[in-house]
């Protein structure tokens, strides 16, 4: 149980540390795409991430996604926060949420707190701006973000979609504030207006809010779905850096398949037709969409002929949407996964992940190892052959991806959230900690003040609580969270009643 | 009179041309930075353009462009079209408005001419929806224009400010698909609906219109000027090729000073004490916010070192405004030049242009050489080594760089308007067109059925029309006028009552 203490986590300090060139690094550095889908859950695909296909995937039509997994490496315990920015901080940051007090996501104009309103708890005061290089922002992290230490060290840098690291003002609104070098509709909202280039993408004047997506006027009034405009302005910005051999880093973050769902019409008879209530289908449209995104990125890099030395980064930012806005029963949509997005439990945390390596990646491997969000942070730098000075807490998961039987699982994942989301407060929506270890899952559920605990390798959907049959265990890993909050500077909200911060989970099991 | 004939144009014609790299050429490409400002008039600055200081160049504060002049070339007979779209879509295709048929403005919204309604004439079917490289577009002009010839020459294109070259929904709205890298703020809004961070730029959702400008989300809330928010991005956008010793091009075309006309408060106080009327104080404001930029900029390019190895144009793209909305008489504006903004007199055509390119130009020169807007596609690409196959109607200014006495003026200088701009008909705002040749001025006032002849050298007000004292000077010049639109291919406007075209100006000296 002690085998993650080897691993030395510090504060953050970047402003101290340097990126260098890897001594062993060739001259020749791939290029890196990050391919990042938003509120994506773990079985919204044709692609199992699963031992093998299961109800949902067959709802899905994903054949590019199950290209990648033939091409590539799938994690299929792969995690993420349950929210988007806290995950999207972590990605570009490699720390964790619960150090940087980025944990709910941000809302678009500056200094709200987006906690929807409860009686008993208030949510700690955490970066409600989100992630900022701006010294006079009060969220004055990180001084050198993953696109600028890439861009430092000659990638072109290219930010294509959604942003949403802060809010209006804050320096976390502008990717080219973060080293992105070109910025292609990247700003502080979390959603489209409108999916729909005859919407302009919501820029109708009259009607136009926060949410209306900037920078595509080419396809305004054209029947152009977000996620296609997106894709081909991010086959133009590849192209400088293509022409002119300069390695570039393309972070590519669809809204896809965040609300509004607005059906992709190129895609939605075949999903009415197998029955699909319309907003399921609708969301279905959204998955085939991004799937086919994935397919014209794979097909640009093999027309260029650089698909050998660019690395194809699949990831969502949170689990799928089950709480409220989808067809069907609530908590049905991640099945056999439990919840979904803003929960602890797996269908909220759980994401599909897939990396393509050609020559570093064995074709068609699966690996049990499992990975987080900050983990990429330090994987990315270390394709990129950057080496840090100042250590984070994400670890590189490169190791994984040349032999993946190598599964460590041995250092705690932890997944903190206390805020509530939504008017829902069932299945750990609000309020909630979650941590895996091993084949362990702790989720503490703060207002309830219990701890549950399941095997995720026995049980996948997390329906047989074990905190009453094994309270030694409970116990430790009680303790191995309490410890992992305070040693990250975790915050907890506080009980309106008496003033007091709520318990840390080991005061659950003294 | 025919030395203009020695020079060959024919119709464009890019899509089987090639850019090539001069032999010649070295391999240490300069910098080009194109400083363009909306709707200066010729004497809006301290700095001088006429012989000496007349009475409005104190009313202003440009001590960089002061500085420029000192360090660089001043060309005193510079010319642009009356209006914006033409300028800026001749600046970077190479061809005269009269020949691209975007002799007017372009509406942000598609498929909308904006000729003000008139009873008698009828605009041609000019190009209303701008520069197209999209073949769908009924604008198919250019495959490469400008950017796309540098970029594909090595040069990282860098586009900051407005564009204009093409309304909602057309290539030429995205400057992206005209070949720059990067784009910051442009799209197909002629003006800003504010230049106050502290209104977003005008992205105030329920306020919001088309004229918000995209891309500054770091600034909202902030009391950051947009003319100061477009220099900031401009400076953080040429640090990557700076880092990676890439040649730039910079093209960045203020916001400033066209309407609104709204105080910048850094400058405000000094102009309203100096008696000046609000709106007026605050012209100057925008005025001074552009110079300050301009400064920034060379501080910018001396600290990193480059300046040496970097052309700076300074331009704008029309005369000043002088028909409405402007403190004082109408036309009173641009004394001693007559009429302004969208007029074939000297107010609305004459304009500030300046290069700077130590090494090459002897250091506070001027020259009596004219250019004209799509004199400058030619120019940038010869500075950067880049050889057309095919023709355009510009013609290079580099051997006036290198010697400024080197005065040719032999060929005619065309500013084809068949369009009506406001409510005013005075002064040629409305129907016109105006040729430069050598010293003489022919305005054609179609509406009126009018010519009208000036000695520029001797009249540089155009107060004296010799019309009728020289009708030999003016056969020939209208004859010139006439071959010169005929080969064109200019558009005339119809009469509404016969629907016969307006005669070309050689039927009114028959």
């Amino acid at each position: 149980m002690k085998g993650y203490l080897k691993i030395l986590f510090f504060i953050c300090c970047w402003g101290t540390g340097k990126a260098q060139q890897s001594p062993g690094q060739t001259t020749q550095k791939p290029n890196i795409i990050l391919f990042l889908v938003d509120d994506m859950g773990w079985m919204d695909t044709s692609q199992p991430f699963g031992d093998s296909a299961m109800a949902l995937n067959h709802k899905f039509h994903t054949p590019n996604m199950e290209r990648m997994a033939k091409e590539g490496i799938l994690f299929h315990q792969a995690y993420a926060n349950s929210v988007c920015t806290p995950t999207r901080t972590s990605l570009i940051s490699g720390m964790s949420a619960a150090r940087t007090h980025i944990t709910n996501w941000t809302a678009i104009t500056p200094n709200e707190a987006t906690d929807f309103k409860d009686d008993q708890l208030t949510a700690p005061k955490w970066n409600i701006n989100g992630l900022s290089n701006i010294a006079e922002q009060n969220t004055y992290l990180c001084k050198k973000p993953l696109p600028q230490l890439l861009k430092e060290a000659g990638y072109f840098t290219i930010h294509v979609g959604k942003a949403h690291w802060g809010s209006l003002g804050s320096g976390g609104s502008d990717p080219m504030n973060l080293g992105f070098v070109v910025n292609i509709a990247g700003s502080s909202l979390g959603h489209p207006q409108s999916y729909y280039g005859e919407q302009n993408f919501g820029n109708m004047p009259g009607k136009t809010t926060f949410n209306a997506v900037p920078d595509l006027q080419r396809f305004y009034g054209k029947d152009t779905f977000l996620t296609e405009a997106l894709t081909q302005k991010a086959i133009a910005a590849m192209n400088f850096p293509v022409e002119n051999k300069k390695p570039f880093f393309l972070y590519l973050a669809h809204y896809a398949v965040h609300m509004p769902i607005q059906p992709d019409k190129r895609f939605i008879n075949k999903y009415l037709a197998a029955g699909l209530d319309p907003t399921e289908a609708a969301y279905a449209t959204l998955i085939e969409g991004m799937d086919k995104s994935l397919g014209d990125i794979m097909h640009y890099l093999k027309e260029k002929k650089i698909e050998k030395n660019t690395v194809v980064i699949f990831m969502s930012d949170n689990g799928g949407l089950a709480n409220a806005g989808r067809g069907g029963a609530r908590n049905t949509q991640n099945l056999p996964l439990r919840a979904g997005k803003g929960s602890p439990y797996e269908g909220g945390i759980r994401v599909p992940v897939m990396v393509r390596w050609p020559g570093v990646v064995q074709p068609g491997t699966r690996t049990n190892s499992y990975v987080s969000a900050e983990d990429f942070f330090p994987s990315v730098l270390e394709m990129a052959g950057i080496r840090l000075n100042t250590p984070v807490d994400g670890i590189s998961y490169i190791p994984v991806l040349k032999n993946p039987a190598m599964v460590k699982n041995d250092r705690p994942l932890l997944f903190h959230y206390p805020n509530r989301w939504t008017s829902n407060e069932d299945e750990g929506y609000a309020w909630s900690s979650g941590m895996r270890y091993g084949k362990w899952k702790l989720v503490y559920l703060m207002k309830q003040q219990k701890l549950e605990l399941y095997d995720i390798e026995k049980d996948l959907g997390e329906q047989h609580d074990l905190s009453k049959s094994d309270p030694q265990q409970l116990k430790e890993l009680a303790r191995l969270m309490t410890a992992e909050l305070k040693r990250k500077g975790a915050q907890m909200p506080v009980w309106k009643s008496s003033g007091i911060p709520v318990a840390w989970p080991d005061a659950l099991v003294k």
